[in-house]
């Protein structure tokens, strides 16, 4: 794929998931990388229901805006996905998502949540069955984007299923193609709202 | 945009929402005001899944319809919209949705519902940190627009967020433009739907 | 509306109401009557995801199909729409619906729901305002037409808010125009939706 | 229908489904047996957002890819499909959903799911009546594929509604044609939906 293929590719699944509520209110942010390893990052402020190829602006690696689209101010989240690329210099892609499930669980679990015996836990690169267990770190939501990659990188190796859920935010995935990270956020999503669902059950579930 | 431009851009956004289910059984009304100033307001007794730019009338500070629309008997709560934009003079927009979670969160909160440490909270004008806490009134519904009208006035000061309940009712929520608008309107949707699954949950949230 | 008209605008719905998951499983049933009084039903079997103004049958007043149709075995539930046009002769269209929520409520209701304090409730027909309490019967389901057709005349004045509950079955409403029909059926199950929501509160509602 | 028409339903179907959420994350897969009882699987690995006809391959009935598709390595769950057509081999369709509610109820049921007084029950074909008790079985999840064949092949009687749920997995639903497949597919999903929800309420329902 091209630059301009990958950025309708892109389009096309932010629209996409607008439908399916995960980015209300103009909410979320994507990113991928391109063939010269540049940073593309959906500009701040668009409502995702009209995201367009033409929504994407270049940062440097900290998170500002480069070259015709010097002088824009991008979400201050840009920064966690330059850190996400550094820190796994194989991803190409990083989805985000408001979707409410990820959100609901971070209000009772501290500081991770685990899935055991989903068959959909296979969603994840590397994970070859259900009978694992799977854990996703939540990390407190934070305005200091600073300190919050300092975070994602003392838990790095936690990070190894591709996707984290900041609390009462949303969750991060990402991947090795537009493909995989979506695999990885859908993942996410189903599980979270599978395990919101058995956590709330009056009497305790056995199976 | 000019005035045809508008009534399409608010009447698309009619028809999404009510895919949605936020306008069932022909409920909900909507306005904006145009660049002379005039107030349009949707027509009373329009499916909302059908909703076509023809659909608004012109009205007066009083909420009777106007020109070539006189004598066609608007929605008694035009009188809401009206209100509205005497209060808030630089309010464009108004939209209103009947979507069940702050229908719900009514039933359950007297005078008002609060939100707090919510990373979409900042979808609100003038909110830039999700450590805040956002409230918005709930107040009772009204049959009687000359009181509601009054209701209103008096709580002003609690509008801040450009966003009421009206209990067993639904919301309205306004703007600058219709951008912001719906980022109001869909911001606290999703927090009513957050806060709702979070007060009904069999154990505390603890965070 | 000419009978074809009337015919793709109730398949147009048919299909709506199947997106939002109101008839799986090839389920559910829809009739109108055309200017001579003819009654059209929907014939029996159809995936209402695909459902065709050709899809519609006549049938007399006993439910049995008439003309270029004889042979065909309509659906036995075809008898419940007639007994509802002799019931209520204005009535020109009457919809059926599976949505889960009415379904749900008639687990824990015996004889009837009511609703109270809900702006949406002025979606019936003659309710003009939400401070009055409105209740819909509900009927055990029943595979003998004969006698199901009985209870209906026997409850005509529990009827007068246009629909019925079949308990763990589903709904019907009917109205004098596809739109009143729209409308009933719409207030029905948001209706219910909030009800279903509100009896399973862990706390009761206060208000 | 020739095969190029068959493949087209399904692959409609398919994208159908994973717009209701039934097949996340690349998850799931479908079959039919074409007129010369050739086997056509779905390849694995694709997002069934975007399903295409071309999609299928043609494998014998020990789950191997055959012809111009040889080489290519089938879902490990193909092996299903080979069993439920050598046991029921009337069978032309089998689908195959990841939706939440037989996942959820997996948990609290151990060997079995039963629905009773339901009127969609009469969506199995051969059930005529929602008098009936319907039970669907329920299998632990297996990633050895040989020994599930077993499981199968032990528990054919139980499979007289042409459906399963694999625990914490999901549903697995065939027919003699497309039609029938999918009337049976949607009559689980919506069963263990409302049964989900009536397992789930603080008070027993009672009718």
């Amino acid at each position: 794929m091209n630059t301009l293929q990958f950025k309708e590719a892109i389009a096309e699944t932010i629209r996409a998931y607008n439908a399916k509520g995960w980015s209300p209110a103009t909410s979320t942010n994507y990113s991928f990388k391109d063939e010269h390893d540049t940073i593309w990052v959906s500009r701040s402020g668009v409502d995702k229901a009209n995201f367009q190829a033409s929504d994407f602006i270049t940062v440097d690696s900290n998170g500002t805006a480069t070259g015709e689209f010097e002088g824009i101010q991008p979400s201050a989240e840009t920064l966690i996905h330059c850190v996400l690329y550094e820190l796994f210099p194989a991803t190409k892609v990083i989805l985000h998502s408001h979707g409410i499930y990820p959100v609901l669980l971070s209000t009772v679990c501290e500081h991770e949540v685990s899935f055991e015996g989903y068959e959909i836990q296979k969603g994840f690169a590397g994970q070859s069955t259900h009978e694992a267990r799977v854990t996703l770190p939540i990390f407190d939501n934070d305005q200091d984007m600073a300190r919050f990659k300092e975070v994602l990188i003392q838990h790095k190796s936690s990070l190894m299923n591709a996707a984290f859920i900041m609390r009462k935010h949303g969750v991060y995935a990402w991947g090795t193609s537009l493909f995989e990270a979506k695999r990885h956020l859908e993942t996410v999503d189903y599980l979270c709202q599978c395990e919101w669902f058995v956590l709330n059950r009056p009497t305790p579930t056995q199976y």
